[in-house]
């Protein structure tokens, strides 16, 4: 019997307390789907994970795919696991039907698929780039390139990567600079390098997709010259069964820290041979349609270091009760048996910083996976409009603010152990070493913090934030009207809320060059407000459901209940402060950005 | 030519402009070391730690020793680095000269072992362990021990080792139970299990002297009941050579995340044969003399994080003053040329917070070396004591605060590389590894805190904690009355000391076994303060020097000491704040540590 690294009842309590996801199921487009449905899908993720997942996650740390005549070898367990999840459905399951899929909410996709990430994030990694590949060819392939590229990927036939890095140009892609030169026949020839391609070369499957990003010869400099290209392994003949090699020649591996069992691999095209691709939407388009498969990703990227944090935090807690150390400071007999680690408060206080990063993080994550849903299902066009907005703004504080936190979890997590915990001998260096990616790739937290402040605060006339700031008003607003309990929690929502509004305000105020820099150099302060808020807003929520439970629940219920509640105070306590302290160094617009000279760093 | 990790003219700063070591000259016990050889000691190491320790710095996180047939083999370049080490005379350095020692203080010995440390601490680790374990014996030896096992330690001939813990007792360490029988010819035999012993068994050298806790024979239970032993790995014969085995038998090796390099033992005495000890100061004495050891390891823990701090600080600066990516957001011709990462502002923050840690870091653990040198060099014995309370009360602050600073900022140093920072390509991931174990080892963080409120304000009835509050305090007032520039901090730094020094006084105020238990779960937040405070204090050292030099300095140096000016603005903006949250939530006694059942949390 494995320890379950993702709580299912507090899942379920957010499955259908916190987000109601029933009335999903009334939405055409889910229709065919209900809650037994939905939760047996859940089981099966569950029991795939621990089962077939979780038993090689040491053993893809401990045996990194190696490079042997330009191809790679993985560790067959990786392909075996992808096999079992591939018979199991999984790769179709948030498809449309009319492309072939099951067509199931998003929200229930993402608690199956956190299961993976929690039991081995190698191997999720591969099943999560080639869902978001299918899901953008699903947006901006052709009929044609859907039929051949994505039902493939849908029936866990092809994989996918992104391709869009290259050694000059990681944050930066604006200038990459592989190039395509247009072929007679419509298709292009690529040429350059790419550089961090996760799943770039492997002999799972029978084809790899590299959605590519490039430049049409004489595109002009910057984003609006990059175009976006299929790119297969191997080119498909007339039939669509992948045939001769397309010359995408593997380059070398990038040995990383952790997550050491998805193999990351820089690219050659166009050397020896032509690398043939056929182009996704428009000339110039590429990396508007890149996003599509970006965003996904980072809520992905997320959604995997909340599933660390799950199982930091419930491999840690389960060890501070089992590990006998040390007793209370006034149990002064030292014959006295010794207190389980899980009695003493300063490791209590490791163990429910982790908590409220791994409940509220489920909790975000499936809210924004509802967002999703509601984006692409909901009736009423503005119901489609706003969720799409508010998805956009929550996107890279979910990413970056999240993500950090969670490193800080898996922290408490091998600190909880002590020495064992640093140890080979526990799983939890290794989710800590696995982690410590999410706030790199993706687009680094410090890209996603510009993206908040720079982009995502104003985009549509501000409408999207106005959104965020509003949704987070009403439940500061209910709660704050709800009783004697939740009512200064609701109080202090609102003016954290306030805070929040009026800082991005005089941020974003100061128009012009200056004005940037300026809301530029305090990007990571400004998330951290940002983030801080928007977790103290789904711990309120998961908090008013809880208390409104409560009073009718039995006895077996009530603890469960009762230590939400209680978590949801300590963030208030502990991490709304914060972004307080956050908004005061906005405010101070301490002067070291600008009088810090490169010289002076030493 | 090897980038220097340790910055020379800041090193230099602190020594001579910050400490004025010359002064120690002055006392009668170093009156023979001088400022030329004192900097040719710390040019040595310099150069000693580029090229002898750094070159295998990622071969030894590669080739992690192994055991064979109860003897753990150890890459070659291990020994040949200590060989060096050796040679050039540093494990006698600071050592009496009527010990055989060099007699240099410990301000400068550390100046030069920090560059041992940030350059390779896998292999700096076996120099420390063997200098503390002299240095107990010195305190505590008899003259024959000191003869037959500190002198071959000083000259390099025995290793040492700190054998504390067992399995069921680490952080607990009144619950160990090794015993020990008393023999008729006064030595004892010991039977029992060492777990977590560094350097535990390798064939470097002649001998390895563990110093183990054990238990007498019917000692009362508790750490009263603790004796302190020399465990010889070869039994000495007559004329004090290795002879015959004593039987100490590797039980196996713990395979750690980092500091591979270093071998972890789990070690059986007694088992097959007979362990032979000599008992070290009286019965019942081992853990009061185990504790001279102990506190130096700690503060060379902290010192290793410090190292950390400072390589990965120096390593992420260079490649950001290199590597270009993106521009400034104003810059909108995508033609443009790319700026440095280190043009960035975000960039600059992180690198910011690094220089903050790794300077002062260093400037703090010369401070506490020059406490050591006064505890035992200055000429009036009060002297001597003030020093001795003044290192007691900042011992678990510097190891705990700044190890976990240290921490947070090889975090930083990988994120300014990106994805590059997360291979193993680059050696940041390889310090972020290494440096995760400096808050776990020789006391976790959690038990410092407990160390600090719960020992070490109230000791000696509150004197120590009274002269750290006071001495503080006189850095507030000489900068509050200096002039316009530095004026605000000293009154910033004064209130809070102010702050720390109420909240120490309220969190010992409940008596009995309430206030301990209260004090206790606020230990972590009362660490924050008192680190945070601190911390400031030490830059704001600094910050004074700096400023009056800055008039005086050619214009070459005027940057340098501008940045240290800046650097020192910025710690009070951004890390004083958190000391000042650190109390509120300390005031709010926030109740979740006594609400929150097990059951609770899920």
């Amino acid at each position: 019997m494995t320890l379950p690294l993702i709580d299912r009842r507090h899942l379920d309590f957010v499955l259908h307390e916190v987000l109601d996801v029933e009335r999903l199921f009334r939405l055409p487009r889910f229709a065919s789907h209900d809650r037994p449905g939905a939760d047996a899908i859940v089981d099966t993720a569950a029991r795939l994970a621990a089962d077939v997942f979780l038993p090689s996650y040491r053993h893809l740390d401990d045996n990194e795919p190696i490079a042997e005549n330009g191809r790679v070898v993985l560790p067959a367990a990786t392909g075996a696991a992808l096999e079992a999840y591939r018979q199991a459905g999984f790769p179709a399951m948030t498809a449309p039907m009319e492309h072939g899929g099951l067509g199931l909410p998003r929200t229930i996709a993402n608690a199956a698929f956190v299961h993976f990430q929690a039991a081995n994030i190698s191997i999720a990694n591969y099943a999560m780039l080639t869902s978001s590949a299918a899901e953008l060819l699903a947006h901006h392939g052709t009929p044609s390139q859907r039929q051949r590229y994505m039902t493939p990927m849908l029936e866990g036939r092809f994989h996918g990567t992104m391709a869009l890095s290259e050694p000059q140009a990681g944050s930066s892609l604006g200038d990459i600079r592989t190039e395509a030169r247009p072929l007679p026949d419509g298709t292009y020839a690529l040429r350059g390098s790419k550089m961090w391609i996760s799943g770039g070369e492997h002999d799972m499957g029978e084809n790899i997709v590299h959605l590519m990003l490039s430049r049409i010869a004489g595109a002009p400099p910057g984003v609006k010259g990059i175009s976006l290209f299929i790119v297969p392994r191997r080119r498909l003949d007339a039939d669509g069964r992948p045939a001769i090699w397309n010359h995408v020649a593997l380059a070398g591996l990038n040995h990383k820290m952790g997550q050491r069992g998805t193999v990351n691999t820089v690219l050659n095209v166009g050397e020896g041979g032509d690398t043939i691709g056929e182009i996704v939407g428009r000339p110039g388009d590429g990396l508007a349609c890149m996003f599509t498969m970006m965003n996904e990703a980072r809520i992905g990227v997320a959604m995997g270091a909340v599933a660390h944090a799950s199982a930091g935090y419930r491999l840690s807690l389960a060890y501070a009760r089992e590990r006998l150390q040390g007793r209370h400071p006034d149990q002064k007999d030292p014959a006295s048996p010794q207190v389980p680690l899980v009695e003493h408060a300063d490791v209590r206080r490791m163990l429910l910083q982790q908590k409220a990063v791994a409940e509220g993080g489920i909790a975000l994550a499936l809210y924004l996976a509802r967002l999703a849903d509601l984006k692409a299902a909901a009736t009423e066009p503005p119901a489609r409009h706003d969720a799409a907005l508010l998805l956009d703004v929550l996107t890279p504080v979910f990413k970056a603010w999240l993500s950090e936190e969670a490193l800080a979890a898996n922290n408490n997590a091998m600190q909880v152990l002590g020495g064992a915990g640093y140890t080979r001998d526990f799983p939890l260096e290794l989710h800590y070493r696995d982690n410590r990616l999410n706030p790199i790739h993706e687009g680094t937290n410090g890209i996603q913090a510009v993206d908040l402040i720079g982009r995502k605060v104003t985009m549509a006339e501000g409408r999207g934030w106005k959104l965020l700031l509003d949704t987070m008003q009403a439940t500061a607003a209910a709660a704050a009207i709800a009783d004697p309990e939740l009512a200064p929690l609701g109080a202090r929502l609102g003016e954290a809320v306030e805070r929040l509004g009026r800082t991005a305000t005089r941020l974003t105020a100061t128009a012009g060059d200056r004005g940037r820099r300026h809301a530029y150099a305090h990007a990571t302060d400004f998330m951290e407000l940002a983030g801080t808020t928007v977790f103290a807003w789904i711990w309120l929520e998961q908090a008013r459901r809880a208390h409104g439970l409560r009073a009718m629940a039995p006895a077996s219920g009530r603890d469960f209940l009762e230590g939400l509640i209680l978590t949801c105070r300590h963030v208030f306590e502990t991490v709304l402060p914060r972004g307080e302290a956050a908004a005061g160094r906005i405010a101070m617009d301490a002067a070291w950005h600008r009088e810090m000279t490169d010289a002076m760093l030493g």
